[in-house]
C-alpha cells in the first residue's frame, strides 16, 4: 500500500506546522518563517520523518493556488494602482531584478539562473512589517499604504516577469521573448480590466441564486474560476499561480466577496499550513555551509535593492527621508511569493536545489534585517504592544 | 507537463458538480444523485473529459475522509445508542448482508466477492428520506428519530463489516478472522470510550487557546487528528476512513464542534463535489445492460431487506405497523457510505468495475424506490411545501 503512509505525512505536517505557528508567535516571528523551520527539522536534513513526494508535490501546489487568489482578492486594483505605488514598486522591482542577475553571474551561475535568481527577489511579503506596523500603532499612516500598495504591484510583476522566464528556455529568440512578453501582458491586462466586469458579474449572479438554497456553492463556483484561470495561465506557457491570482484580482470588487473569503480562508489555514512546511522539507541544510558567501551577499544585494529601489522613488514622491527609508526597508522582506517562484523553478529545473535552498535562507535573513532595522527606525515612536492582533490569516492579508 | 491537465479537470469537476447540485434542487432528486450523474457524463461512458487518475483518487480519498469524520461528528453517541435504535439497525443490516451474499452467490460470484456485495448493502443514507421528511413536516417524530440513530448505527456496524472483509484474504483460517473481529471491536470500542475522554479534553484545551489567537487553527488540529486516525486504522488492516468516522464519533461531544464544523464544511462542498463527479467517473455505462438482471434482483432484495430487517423490529420495539413500515422504507436507500465501500472494494481488486457500477445503479433505483413510496404512505398527511429548507450539507447532516 503505497498509499498508507500519507495520512500519517499529513497528520505529521499539519502537528508541526502548528507547533511551528505556535512558536512564531511566542517569538514574534512571522508565521511563515517559523512552519518553514518545522519544515527543515521535518525533512531529510535533519529528522527525515517526512520527503517531498508528488502527493505533497499536489497539496502544496493546490496550497499556492489557493495562497495566490486569496492574495488576488485582497488587490483593489483601484486604490492601489496609484502613480506613486506604481513607481515605488517599479523601481523596487527592476533593481532587484539586476542586482539578483549580477550576483547570480558573479557567482558563476549561467545566464538562466541568474535571471531566475533576479526574479525571486522582485515580489515582497509584507508579513513582518504590517506585524511591526500593527505592533506600534502605524498601519493606517501614508507609509504603510505605499508599502501595500506597492507590494500588491510587485506580485504582479514578479508573476509577470516568472511567466516570462519560465517561456524562454523554449523561444530564445527576441522576436519571440517580445511576443511572449505581449502575451503575458495582454492576459494580465484583459483578465484584470475585461476579466473583472465579466467575472464579477456572473460570480454575482451564481451567488444571489445561491445564497438561498446553498451558500457554500458561490465559493465551489470560485474554485471553478480558479482552477480555469490557472489552466489558461499554463496553456499560454505561464505559472498557474498567474491564473490564480488574476482570478483573485478579478474578482476582488464581487459583491461575493464574502462568500469568496470564509471558504478560502478554511483553505487557506490547511494548504498554506502544508505548503510552508512543504518549502521547509525541500530545504537542504546543508546549501547553508555550501553557498554561506553566495546567501549572504545574496541577502545584503535583495535588501539593498529594496531599501534604495523603493526608498529612492517613495522620498521622490514626497515622502520625509525618514518615512522614505521605512518604506525602503518595509519592503525588503521577501516570502510566499518568493518561495513559490523558487519552487516553480526548481520544479522545472531551473535553478538546482542548493539554489533553491539559497533563496529561502535569503528570505529568513531579508525578514529578520527589516525586523531589527524597522523596530530601530520607529524606535522613538514605539508605544503599548498588542501581539494578539496578528492573527495567522492576517499576516498574509496585509501583505 | 503531465499536471498541466489537473486544472482543467478541477474546474470541469466542479461545474459539472454544481449543474448536478442545481439539477437536483430543481427535480427534488438527492444532491449526490445528481451530482454522480454528472459524473457519468463527464466520464469515459459519454463525454470522456475526464478519467479516474491518481490524482482524482488522492482527491476523492480526501473527500470520503473528511466527508465520514462530519458524519462522525454528527453522531451524538449517548443519544444514538438506544436499545430500540440498536435493535433496529442490527437486524436492518445483518439481513441486508445476507440477503447480498445471496444475490451474488445466485449470478456467480465467488464468496468473497459475494460477501462484499452484502457489505455494499449494509448502510443506509438518510439523504432522500430526511428531504421527504422535512417536506412534510415529521422530520422531528419518533419514526424519523429511530431512523436516524439506527442509520449511524448501521455506518459503525458496515464499516466495522468492512474492515473484517478487508482483512480476510490475508487471514483466511477462522482464528484469524475472529482474531481480527476482536481487533476492529477493540479499536472501535476504544476510540468511541477511551478516546472520547482524552481526545475530546486535548481539543478543547487546544481550542481556548487559539480561540483568541487564530480560530482556525483548531479545525487544522482536527484534521491532523483525523488523518491519525486514519493511518492507525490503516495500521491495523482497516479502511481509514473508520479512523475518519472514529475521529469525528470522538470529538462529537467536544465543546469545540462550532470550530471543527465551520471547516469541515467548507471543506465538504467542495471534497464532496470531486467524490460524487469522481464516483460517477468510475460507473461504466454498460454495466447497465450487461448486468441488468443482477442490478434488478439486487436493488429488489437491498430495498426488501431492509424493510423487514428494520422494518419489523421497529413493529416489534412497539411502532405502529404504518410507522414500522416507514422506518423499513425510509431505511431502504443507499447512499455514500455504499459508494465508498465499493469504491474502497474496487480500489482494492475484491469487485470489479461491473460490480462496483452495479452497486452505485442499485444505490439510485433504492433512491427512486423510496422516494416514491415514501410519499404514498404520508400521501394523506401531505403538507404545504418548503423545498428551500434542504441545504447542500444538510441532505448529508440529516442523514
Amino acid at each position: 500500500m503505497e498509499a498508507s503512509d500519507i495520512f500519517f505525512k499529513l497528520s505529521l505536517m499539519l502537528v508541526f506546522a502548528i507547533i511551528g505557528f505556535a512558536a512564531s508567535k511566542r517569538l514574534k516571528q512571522p508565521v511563515s518563517v517559523g512552519i518553514i523551520i518545522m519544515g527543515i527539522v521535518l525533512g531529510p536534513s535533519i529528522l527525515g520523518l517526512a520527503d517531498y513526494d508528488d502527493i505533497v508535490a499536489v497539496i502544496a501546489q493546490l496550497g499556492s493556488i489557493v495562497l495566490l487568489f486569496i492574495a488576488g482578492l485582497n488587490s483593489n486594483i483601484r486604490e492601489i494602482y496609484t502613480k506613486r505605488n506604481l513607481y515605488v514598486a517599479f523601481w523596487g522591482a527592476v533593481m532587484p531584478v539586476a542586482g539578483g542577475f549580477a550576483v547570480g553571474k558573479l557567482f558563476g551561475y549561467d545566464i538562466m539562473t541568474s535571471i531566475f535568481i533576479g526574479t525571486t527577489l522582485t515580489a515582497t511579503c509584507l508579513g513582518i512589517t504590517s506585524a511591526v506596523l500593527k505592533e506600534i500603532g502605524k498601519i493606517r499612516t501614508e507609509t504603510a499604504k505605499a508599502m501595500i500598495g506597492a507590494a500588491v504591484i510587485d506580485d504582479i510583476l514578479s508573476l509577470s516577469i516568472l511567466s516570462i522566464v519560465i517561456g524562454i528556455p523554449n523561444h530564445t529568440s527576441p522576436t519571440s521573448i517580445i511576443l511572449k512578453l505581449l502575451l503575458v501582458l495582454a492576459f494580465v491586462l484583459s483578465m484584470i480590466f475585461l476579466g473583472e466586469k465579466l467575472l464579477t458579474r456572473l460570480v454575482d449572479r451564481f451567488n444571489d441564486i445561491a445564497i438561498r438554497h446553498a451558500p457554500r456553492l458561490t465559493f465551489v463556483f470560485g474554485l471553478a474560476i480558479v482552477f480555469l484561470f490557472s489552466y489558461l495561465a499554463q496553456l499560454l506557457g505561464m505559472a498557474p499561480i498567474i491564473g490564480a491570482f488574476l482570478a483573485g484580482v478579478s474578482l476582488a470588487g464581487s459583491r461575493s466577496i464574502n462568500s469568496l473569503m470564509a471558504g478560502s480562508e478554511y483553505f487557506e489555514v490547511v494548504f498554506t499550513s502544508i505548503f510552508f512546511i512543504s518549502i521547509g522539507i525541500v530545504v537542504e541544510l546543508g546549501a547553508f555551509v555550501e553557498l554561506f558567501w553566495f546567501i549572504i551577499v545574496l541577502t545584503v544585494v535583495a535588501v539593498l535593492t529594496k531599501v534604495l529601489g523603493s526608498g529612492i522613488p517613495a522620498y521622490r514622491m514626497g515622502f520625509k527621508p525618514r518615512d522614505a527609508l521605512i518604506v525602503g526597508v518595509g519592503m525588503a522582506p521577501r516570502g510566499e511569493v518568493a518561495f513559490i517562484i523558487a519552487l516553480n523553478g526548481m520544479l522545472i529545473g531551473l535553478i538546482s536545489k542548493d539554489v533553491y535552498s539559497a533563496v529561502v535562507f535569503m528570505s529568513f535573513l531579508t525578514t529578520v534585517i527589516t525586523l531589527v532595522f524597522l523596530k530601530m527606525l520607529y524606535k522613538s515612536g514605539s508605544k503599548e504592544h498588542d501581539g494578539h492582533e496578528v492573527d495567522f490569516i492576517d499576516l498574509r492579508l496585509n501583505r
